[in-house]
């Protein structure tokens, strides 16, 4: 009777998605940004190190770019490219679309009352167009603004359960990317993969995936494999 | 006595190159490409999909991008998606550049006397932009318009160990994508993986990739394991 009891106060589980590559297809979009961020300030990396970084703290993935250029890390330069890329950003947008199923599993899972909001590494400014594709609300949204730090620091997830007033522990956290895994094991939350914004299945899996699923709309096919009733 | 002499007549290996996200950073544009010519026909597919296709004969990665939309595949569809891709690749070739140690690699091989061919899926025309990036004559390269079958069938590879005159055996193919390494597999060869495509290193191990390394930078710092003299 007491172990029954135990259970029925433990809070249903609910959802902390990442944006891009995640529920948007704009992960390759915001590669070709940083390379025409770097292009502006006369530098060249390949595409595929680039995309490798997308999803983390943007001021970090500048530095590490920096670092792997062997190029000086000025406040000033980091600064810059950043407003490079979110210019860059902006002219592309307009190829980014939702990835298949977004719109439905997040329907879905307010269907069944199961809570859920967005936490992206990104600056709410840059992630106008495609929070728009998603028809948000403000208050759906953890961003970049909200934290000193974004990821692969988990301060972006932690937050995004205080709103959701949920235990970490009980909270699954989706996303593309192995700085969501990263960031995911450190809030101690449960990692799941989408190949959605273009790594393999196995990185994110050593990053930490329990899961890994090719994009929304396979997620919301395989939610009884996460004990999700929708 | 008899083993020395059997040693002493073993060919020295051969090194088979692919192009695209091998020797020159043009697998992301290749799959924009792809993106806009479906979109000319008015369908869209995500770009991580799109992406892990790149590498593969056209014909059979315009077929499966159909199947996977669960469009009806016709020739004219067919051929007129490649047209569209090859004219939006066009446009965007601007942007690709060499990856890095492209030509170091090649050029360090031709001074150790260690033979090598390009063997691409594309047509020569496509790859033209490519080709001047490193400077070669047409005589180094094999392509989709001297066989009836390109990647993932072995066709290209066993053009190309032909033009060497070297028994496929003591081949090394270098490739970026699955679809090297299935086609290498195929013809006998022995296939290492570059990262620069932007598939994960496991991606390539299971699909038969016997080492991996990220660039052609990285693997001219390591030939020695390959156990080439340069």
């Amino acid at each position: 009777m007491k172990i029954a009891q135990t259970l029925e106060s433990l809070p249903a589980g609910g959802f902390v998605f990442d944006l891009d590559g995640t529920l948007v297809d704009s992960a390759y979009q915001h590669a070709f940004a940083w390379q025409q961020a770097l292009q502006i300030e006369r530098l060249y990396l390949s595409l595929w190190h680039i995309h490798r970084h997308i999803g983390m703290s943007g001021a970090l993935l500048t530095e590490q770019l920096l670092r792997l250029l062997g190029c000086e890390i000025s406040t000033d330069r980091v600064e810059r490219l950043q407003q490079h890329h979110a210019q860059a950003y902006k002219r592309l947008a307009a190829t980014v679309e939702l990835l298949p199923g977004a719109l439905e599993l997040l329907r879905s899972l307010r269907a069944a009352r199961i809570e859920w909001i967005i936490a992206t590494s990104g600056y709410r400014r840059t992630a106008e167009h495609d929070l728009g594709l998603l028809e948000l609300a403000e208050s759906a949204v953890v961003s970049r603004d909200d934290v000193q730090h974004a990821k692969p620091n988990p301060d972006v997830f932690l937050l995004a359960a205080m709103r959701l007033q949920l235990p970490p522990a009980s909270i699954f956290v989706v996303g593309d990317s192995v700085w969501d895994m990263l960031a995911a094991r450190r809030a101690g939350m449960f990692g799941v993969g989408l190949l959605s914004g273009g790594y393999g299945a196995e990185e994110l899996e050593r990053a930490g995936a329990a899961r890994v699923y090719e994009d929304p709309a396979d997620l919301l096919a395989h939610l009884h494999e996460l004990g999700i009733r929708v």
